[in-house]
């Protein structure tokens, strides 16, 4: 027994989890899924371990689990939504299929988004755009996590930005990466294991350099690049929340720590249709010239393959397709025992076959 | 005297120099505006040092002065320019015009650029977008000048970026960021003042590290924050570059160094009409906001104040409007005798009078 679970076994123990909450099914299945992309691609951070959260901000009435995102401003390539308060995964996917539709249509969409929530990876979104042939841009604001440049405590969040384009084979690029030196989450992933995180990372209360992760978590990551991550973060700040009508800055509530009202987060979605531009075989076909030509790159000691942005995390995902998603035990007793309080059984643990796909054990 | 040369002065000896190379003036007027622009900011290294490389392209026929930028493909709020291999300052301020117009019209608008050449510094175009009341992004690919994680040699550019907004008073928010540790142009300019450079900014051909600004030139600036940076910078030249039908990676003829063909460096406008969201009073009311809050958080050691993203350069600007500009004086004996070559005088130097204006010498 190796210990993993099936992706679409883990997704439905999510969705009925959820469901047992009272979230309906098409709110549910959305936001499970989202969870597992992140646990497929490696991006632990911001897989099944927010389950726990995300169903505490339900029980709270953080998160209104009925509501339909609402297009409040329609001007064709630009729309403005209003979330309603829903889960930010389900909120973003409403607001993506508006970019898709729209970038169909006009060859370019903005989609703003207010009234949301933490919307887990933004490689969720950007993936299904480059799946339809679509480059995308997404972009969230998050809650305080970081100090500007000349400040002292956070007061930007580690706003993440995802760039995305289709390619002609193997994984599209898709750059998704927070506006921190590493996402908040790997250093909440660090503190669950009980490791130590390298210094430079973040700093604790008082604005110490710290290896430790708990005193971190309550300290501040670092911007990556100093004045650049700074900026690039607040653009993404302004973009998602002053221009949405969403918080910002402090304005925009923790998860963990905030129980008055809504998180009030906003997301930006762009969707390109590149076919303005090219025909998607030569746009495709010059991205693979692209590639080609970094892999032919000398490569840096210790690197056995240069990869774009996006292949490790596909390849990752490929992988755990066919083999399982590996929880940490913690974790796994943590969900089982959600579940257990809802009548939800845990998965069987799935056996890997000769083939190298995935069976449920016996 | 103050060795202080007026902008405008020194706008109009470099108009007058392209002139004399045979530029006609809607050409030589915008793109020694652009240059001026960088040195009023400070970016010196983006500003009227180069004027001759500038030169030396137009004299090599490596850039077609008289070509005007012809829209290739007209989708409305998509457009495809191919700039005809005209100075990229000029072929940018064309492709702009156009996506403020089709913003106003659409709401947003991406124009992609073709065949065109360095384009100076990005904040040139984003600030005129702000101060229409647009949001902007600009971005440009450029030759190879960093390798990419992984690989030991120059394989993508340090590509900029600029992300503005209009504000309600002051200085637009307007981050204009290289996507490497520093702009190459800044080791440029420490190089021609004979600096050192800090360790961290660049390797040498050998790929080591160094202090050297001139071995640095030969061998690689870095990406910011490692794979981010590397693969930002790898998005914008799929947007510039593969996007657009402009070269890409080592398709892109470095300005210094080839003599054989035309850059055909790309670039990719992105403009955005904030009052599709929000009214604009209610957007700068809300941003100003923001701003506010940031200047109101507790301060690191050494900072007397927060700043946001172009402030400091809108500072320096406005100094060096009333003051003049002080340039290298190495750099104005050059410029000196490029001037005396084709008949044109350096300005008079610029004298501060009481009001702290500037009047030209008696």
């Amino acid at each position: 027994m190796s210990g993993a679970v099936r992706a679409e076994d883990l997704g439905a123990f999510c969705a009925a989890v959820f469901a047992a909450a009272g979230v309906p099914a098409r709110v549910a299945t959305i936001v499970a899924d989202s969870l597992v992309c992140a646990d497929l691609r490696g991006v632990d951070s911001h897989g099944v371990l927010r389950l726990p959260i995300y169903l505490k901000r339900v029980a709270g009435k953080m998160i209104d689990v009925a509501a339909e995102p609402r297009v409040e401003r329609d001007d064709g390539p630009t729309v403005r939504i209003d979330g309603g308060n829903n889960f930010g995964a389900y909120v973003g996917q409403k607001a993506l299929e508006v970019a898709l539709d729209r970038a169909g249509r006009h060859g370019v969409a903005c989609v703003g988004v207010r009234a949301s929530n933490h919307f887990g990876t933004a490689a969720y979104f950007a993936e299904q755009a480059t799946a339809m042939g679509y480059a995308a841009i997404v972009m969230s604001n998050a809650s305080q996590t970081m100090p500007p440049t000349g400040g002292l405590r956070p007061f930007i969040g580690t706003n993440p930005l995802a760039i995305a384009f289709p390619t002609r084979e193997g994984a599209p690029f898709l750059l998704d990466m927070a506006t921190s030196h590493v996402a908040r989450g790997k250093i909440l992933s660090a503190a669950k294991k009980g490791d130590t995180i390298p210094l430079g990372w973040a700093i604790d209360k008082a604005g110490r350099p710290t290896t430790d992760a708990s005193a971190a978590l309550d300290g501040a990551v670092l911007p990556v690049g100093g004045a650049k991550g700074s900026g690039l973060s607040m653009g993404i700040d302004i973009l998602s929340g002053v221009l949405t009508g969403a918080g910002y800055g402090p304005h925009i509530r923790n998860m963990y720590d905030d129980w008055h009202a809504p998180q009030n987060v906003g997301h930006f979605f762009f969707v390109l249709d590149v076919r303005r531009f090219l025909p998607l075989a030569m746009f495709t076909e010059r991205l693979a010239d692209y590639i080609a030509l970094l892999k032919a790159e000398p490569r840096a000691d210790g690197f056995s393959e240069i990869l774009y942005a996006g292949e490790h995390e596909h390849r990752l995902a490929t992988a755990r397709r066919a083999e399982g998603i590996v929880l940490p035990p913690a974790l796994i007793e943590e969900l089982s025992a959600i579940g257990r309080e809802r009548g939800v059984a845990w998965p069987a643990p799935a056996a890997v076959g000769r083939s190298g796909k995935v069976a449920a054990e016996p």
